[in-house]
């Protein structure tokens, strides 16, 4: 196969994006961190975040490590389907150990930046709304855009090199695995993290002693500032840069097998094709962050949206010069071949835009100026159960339209360019990822200003322009958040159609008819794929449960051994409540964790390939509606609560607000704990099934275990 | 095919059940009904029951009407595979037609018959209650056991009779269709009246009024009653009257077709196997019953699980021996064929255990001396959002294990026979149906009976009484519930597999590969099928949510009118508030009835009929998920609240109290509406499919029309 040096752009993209997410920390960096209260504010949001990143760190240290270990010594990698066995032959296992160790390294990387400068970011977007709304947007909006292009650029830096040195994706497979290590990690661990603390805070805080949000005399308030960082920043940026990776590579995997007949440099134009247009995304989203940087707007909400609409309308453009010039470029490209490329670009367009119509659909149901809040706040009025019902049921509701939108961006993009299509669709989802972290790593650095503006007495005025900065943050979010499931879900689907590809080859070698429903052993699989995201939410909420208590107890001992501490004449013990936060989000993360590896070996082992492909496809399915459910639920339970706070229907301090807060509780470990990490549950059991298929199919043909149980007892009886 | 004699003991079982029914139910009458009062209150029950009911059968005889003559006019029941294009021959329309019809009317019939009986028993057990336990639970007990020996008695002799007449499984397809149509309009309507009427009540009258459960005085309380009636009684009854006759379609259109090449003794034996079963499941489950009645015991709640192991171990005997008299009496069956009925009625076996380890599972996560209770009852010390919380994930937690037990099951039992095995495996877990039913139906009974003995003004002691039969009552219904989502489960799957024959012959004719879940249109039927029950579940617990809002306003509107209600001296208007969660409820089952019906037909005509079977199976899966998380969470939340009142963590009136009534507020029509509901949704659209598969093979040759217009787009560029 030749490159074609056409993936220099994407290369460049990459750069770039890294130069300019430094020269943004620096502008950051430069500004005032505000008054003494503040900096100190600050500087235990920055110790605690650090504390909690480190050790986690060091925990991942040795996960990775095992893992990397796994895959150079275990790994049969390659298959010829030459005879009728299958022969393995142990190949690129230390090109893809080593991939491994490079994907998991860059994700903490970006992670880690990302949240350093979006801590440091905090109390200079609150200092800036001193002076002006403009300002603090400035300052919040940069230290938000840090994280992203991080992501983006570090991630496309990758691929793009390992991608040049070994020529085949198979080794992106490994450097993908490593990502999504990592965000498992981050959004389970930071998920639980940042739930422990709000809920706890919010719990004895705000519920037994009615103190104001972000009030410093609250000893879980710093940790909740710190969960922000490392669950909300960090997690959304090292989950997104997971999904980014696995588009490509999906689509990069598929190109492999369905254009395999072509010649070598239109084989080559169609591999780089998904990290191309993943390089023009990027060049889209530099564009539109510099734009948004330029026009200036009373509603920073709208702002965000606008955004996210100029980088998509400039991918678009972009992105046809670029399949022109890639067709133009390629040498002996038949007018058919343009033409199939041209329909995959059609299929990325499709997938941006159905990003965008999922993002709307979370948007109505999420948003207090539509119908789902305004019923759910009214549901308050009756009480606590009934508010719950009802935000329940509304997310319920709210699979249909995004489950509907999928659905046909599949259908439609499958008839553009087949599974390829499909896997370009979610390439074109993740295309503005840049520009969706972005606006998304905005949300908690605003947030969080608007804690320390609390904290260091900045005054009413002050905290009131921050308070429309964190609401602006909450629009954009509902658009990002529907955004990073439905493309999270069509990069998995992708994936997976990858996956079969390989497990295809035995399939057909063996006469198998593929993941049909009737065979016995795949309709267990799916069965089992379907239940499998709901144990895993379920341990997760446990624990947010869990933590939340030991944190209500550690505060309220604090309260009772040391009344000066609600008096406001000592501080309370920050760092109690962080260390619980912290060993206790670490100590919960190990169970699934290591289910999400260890349940997919174990269906690919028992029940065979075809099974574990139905296990992912249940997976998938269920995980999209828990997913969507859970994010949505929280959203506008959050939502009614400050639709509420903002005075309606009797404002603050009634039952109903009361009764909203309630629903708020709940909703929180549904949006930001369990919720978002399902999406990498499914990228890491996907690429788990892939990495590993080698070594399924060496046990009974690929067929499992149980398959020659029943051989045995058929013989028996 | 020849219908072995060997059937007639079905019909006989069929008939004495009915005649004990009849027989109980004078027993019954002739009990003293008690003092004024109550039989005033059971008056006023027993109207609100019957009002709903005609209503409900009123409407329910348009949706019928319409459906025959759909099924008369447009159904297309039989196809030849002669030739390369299937041809459909328009036979057994009209008898499909009258099956439909009488189906119908014997789920209405032993639906209205068990709940008139059980609506009589009431006062009647309250009274039985002044004398004694015993009394009171034998009053019971057989009120509840009218309503299991009618479901299963006239489903029996139906199936039989049918049998028996027009000698083909297909017409028996009209009858389960028909009984499957009432079972979801008895389970959502049902489940929506009682659900509206107890959170209604419970949200005025306990939260805000303070008045005690079952007070006379709050307005809602006889509709709370009558709730329990047409909800509990007749919804359940017609829920596993749906369900049993479903698994014993299932395993005879299997057999159609699995033994067509048998000889026709042989194959008439294995077509009237799940038959005969059936009707063994049912001598065995009249001796448990009249065992029952003769054993006597300080703890109610033992004494009718005794009956289910009681009435588990004598079919396994009874059904060895039928087992060895039909194979005895077939001419000229072969040792192979004889071994293959010995392997399936062990798969009957295995079926069978595998009811009681999920009734069991249940039984876990819902009993307060476990830990899940425990814990959720220890999280209501932490607030409203905490034991919501709490109850979510374990509900959650409780889908693993059933799901393991039936994959175990499915997988056995598929060894053993498989489809018709794992048929006949749903068959097993359905055999003793009349004894479930009956300890399901005594629940109701003696809640009401509490109730009464309540407004009866009978005394402490007489309700301390009847509490015990109440808790005896839950306690037996951990299991019952178990085993009907486990027994539904398997019926559809084993459904599933009857209708991918049909649909299989098809897919044979045309080279295709059967649900291959990489084909698009296949994958997105599961993905819609696994959406479905989650759109069906939102929509029910929203209308139960917005009728429990009217009757709330309409309790508060009483009691503020009219002071005098609250002093007791003037009764409420409790027709206004029967009234109200009449028409809610059926109001609202409108549109869940039609999307049960029209989903399925809409997957197949536009996606095909692999694409169809695909969304059955996604639809069982997150309806098996759904099902049990709802279920399993309101019981626990139900236990937990019950536990604490009983003294525990501080006992009543305490915020812990509180919030625990929030979680059972939560759980009401999590447990009794939504949940128990999906069973039936499953039925009706796996039913559906069956019946009008004939329809959907006419469309593109059972390929729908999206591949048609794929077709054509494909032949445009």
């Amino acid at each position: 196969m030749v490159v074609p040096i056409l993936l220099i752009v994407a290369l460049i993209a990459g750069v770039i994006s890294i130069a300019v997410a430094i020269i943004f920390s620096i502008i950051v960096l430069k500004e005032d961190p505000g008054n003494e209260k503040m900096v100190e504010v600050s500087g235990y949001i920055e110790d605690g975040a650090k504390t909690f990143i480190k050790t986690q760190y060091k925990i991942l240290s040795i996960f990775v490590g095992v893992l990397f270990l796994v895959i150079l010594l275990f790994l049969p990698s390659e298959l010829t389907s030459e005879g009728k066995i299958p022969i393995f032959i142990p190949e690129l296992n230390w090109e893809q150990a080593i991939a491994y160790i490079v994907g998991s390294a860059a994700s903490m990387f970006a992670g880690y930046l990302g949240m350093i400068i979006g801590v440091k970011a905090n109390t200079r977007a609150a200092q800036g709304c001193t002076k002006s709304l403009d300002k603090g947007f400035d300052v919040a909006f940069f230290g938000g855009s840090v994280m992203g292009l991080a992501v983006v650029g570090s991630a496309l830096i990758g691929i793009t090199t390992i991608y040049w040195i070994f020529q085949t994706p198979v080794v992106i497979l490994g450097f993908s695995f490593g990502a999504s290590t990592i965000a498992l990690f981050m959004k389970c661990g930071g998920g639980i993290f940042t739930k422990t603390a709000d809920v706890g805070a919010d719990l004895v805080g705000k519920a037994e002693y009615h103190l104001p949000e972000d009030d410093v005399r609250n000893p879980a308030t710093i940790a909740d500032n710190v969960g922000d960082n490392v669950g909300d920043i960090a997690g959304m940026g090292s989950d997104l840069f997971d999904s980014f990776v696995a588009s490509i590579l999906a689509a990069m995997l598929l190109s492999n097998v369905i254009f395999a007949s072509l010649s070598d440099a239109v084989q080559g134009a169609f591999a780089i094709f998904p990290i191309l247009l993943s390089g023009v995304g990027l060049f889209a989203s530099l564009i539109g962050i510099i734009l948004i940087k330029w026009l200036k707007t009373k509603d920073p909400g709208k702002l965000l949206n606008l955004g996210t609409y100029i980088a998509t309308a400039i991918f678009a453009a972009l992105g046809a010069l670029f399949v022109w010039i890639l067709t133009a470029t390629t040498p002996g490209i038949t007018p058919a071949e343009t033409w199939i490329m041209w329909k995959n670009y059609f299929a990325v367009i499709i997938g941006l835009l159905c990003g965008i119509i999922i993002g709307w659909t979370s948007d109505f149901f999420t948003r207090d100026d539509k119908p789902p809040v305004k019923n759910i706040s009214r549901a308050a009025q009756e009480g606590d159960a009934v508010v719950i019902l009802s935000g329940f049921s509304y997310g319920l509701l709210s699979v249909v339209p995004p489950a509907l939108g999928i659905s046909v961006a599949m259908i439609l993009s499958y008839w553009l360019g087949g599974v390829y299509g499909v896997a370009m669709a979610a390439v074109g989802m993740l295309a503005i990822v840049g520009t969706v972290v972005s606006n998304d790593a905005y949300g908690p650095i605003v947030d969080n200003a608007r804690a320390i503006a609390e904290q260091g007495g900045l005054g009413e005025d002050v905290i009131r322009v921050a308070d429309k900065l964190d609401s602006a943050g909450n629009t954009a979010k509902a658009i990002t958040k529907g955004f990073a499931i439905g493309a999270a879900n069509l990069a998995v689907f992708a994936l997976l159609f990858s996956f079969a590809t390989e497990a295809g080859i035995i399939a057909a070698i063996k006469g198998g008819t593929g993941m049909d429903l009737l065979n016995i052993y795949v309709l267990i699989g799916a069965f089992l794929g379907v239940v499998a995201p709901v144990l895993f939410s379920a341990l997760l909420i446990l624990s947010v449960q869990k933590n939340a208590t030991l944190m209500v107890e550690e505060i309220r001992a604090q309260f009772e051994s040391n009344p000066k501490i609600l008096e406001g004449t000592e501080p309370p013990d920050f760092h109690k409540t962080i260390n619980i936060a912290t060993k206790g989000a670490l100590k919960e993360l190990v169970l699934p964790s290591i289910l999400s590896v260890a349940m997919p070996l174990l269906v690919g082992i028992i029940f065979g390939v075809a099974a574990l492909g139905a296990f992912i496809v249940g997976a998938i399915l269920s995980g999209f509606v828990f997913a969507i459910f859970m994010s949505n639920a929280g959203g506008a339970w959050d939502n009614a609560k400050k639709w509420i706070e903002d005075g309606n229907l009797g404002g603050k301090d009634t039952p109903t607000h009361r009764a909203a807060i309630t629903g708020d509780t709940v909703g929180d470990p549904f949006k930001d704990t369990a919720g978002p990490s399902i999406n990498t549950l499914l990228v890491v059991m996907t690429l788990t099934s892939t990495i590993f298929i080698g070594l399924m199919l060496l046990i009974n043909g690929g067929d499992g275990l149980l398959a020659l149980l029943e051989a045995w007892l058929r013989g028996l009886f």
